[in-house]
């Protein structure tokens, strides 16, 4: 297998915090997407929707999104279950790992992409330009707000946010937690629950990669 | 379990296709979106997030995303298989139904709450209020015209989105496809491996509730 990684980027980290929290070893690649390297041809050619995190399968198959990489690592190395065990288990993973992306991934996304300098004429990650949107940026940013409600709730309620252990709910949440410091956002100190649990998770191996 | 519902909303029919695909009867209720049903206290008593669809489970789980409803139903119902049996064909089935959301579903939603006079001040669903941004309504249109782009490239070489079958990719891109309409936005003619696949798929019973 081969994964196609990239330190600086949220997504990317996602996918390379599931394969250490699996205990396995995949050979990676880092792409520079400073650089644009994920739209040079040779990238392309591997996905031509240009984003990252992507797997390649040892059968050759082309993954590009982060339920698709967890959920073929997930069949194929059960050990330990991420991605839940039983339907309820694992309806609830899927649920609270919609709910970081939609909530919480998309808003800094947003937040970041229609404001940074950087990112003029990136908007949306991919392959295609897209013009900033200002006001969309300062969508994001309340919507961060929003997140860190949503998952203050969950948290003095759940100890992690799927059920009882710890799964890929709870990388996507940490990841956006710590990514939305990208545009002057932190988890509100208020937030007891969710500041506890991010701290816990900042402990593990995994984390640190 | 209780499925609730709404007729009018791309969002619930890709649930209702599901439940149908499986050959399932489940208690429902519709909630009116249209009058903010899902915004009044009885249900946001049962979601907090307002949206719909949501599956109450026998055991009194809410499950509010798409994802988790489908994981649900096919962890305790597995026939017929439509989130994929093994881990090549699992993993392909969470890629394309991701890709559907975000380039179709999402792309569709820009456009119609960002422009639509009925929407003002709702330009996501939920909850909270939202102003309109008529650049993301124009962005979604052309975001629309990639989703159609992404199927058809995926299409002229499988005759199903995922893999060699129906699955849950199949509904997602479908509802997007046909939900487009609402801006005037309809599958190319040229993309005839579109066309046909939309074609099939229509004639399913589950196509037509």
């Amino acid at each position: 297998m081969i994964f196609y990684d990239c330190p600086t980027a949220p997504s990317p980290r996602r996918a390379r915090m599931f394969i250490a929290e699996k205990g396995l070893k995949i050979e990676t690649r880092d792409i520079d997407l400073r650089n644009d390297e994920h739209r040079g041809a040779a990238f392309l050619a591997i996905n031509p929707r240009a984003t990252v995190p992507v797997l390649v399968t040892e059968g050759g198959q082309v993954l590009s999104e982060n339920i698709a990489i967890a959920t073929y690592l997930e069949a194929e190395f059960p050990t330990p279950p991420l991605l839940g065990e039983g339907a309820e288990e694992k309806a609830a993973v899927a649920m609270w790992n919609a709910i970081c992306e939609a909530q919480g991934g998309m808003s800094i996304a947003e937040a970041l992409r229609n404001s940074s300098p950087a990112m003029k004429g990136r908007a949306l990650p991919g392959h295609l330009d897209y013009a900033q949107i200002p006001e969309l940026a300062a969508r994001g940013l309340v919507k961060i707000d929003v997140f860190f409600e949503t998952l203050e709730a969950r948290l003095q309620e759940s100890p992690w946010l799927a059920s009882g252990r710890f799964t890929m709910a709870d990388i996507t949440g940490f990841v956006f937690c710590d990514f939305a410091r990208v545009v002057r956002k932190r988890i509100p100190e208020t937030s007891e629950a969710t500041q506890s649990w991010f701290a816990a998770i900042k402990q593990r191996p995994s984390a640190g990669l």
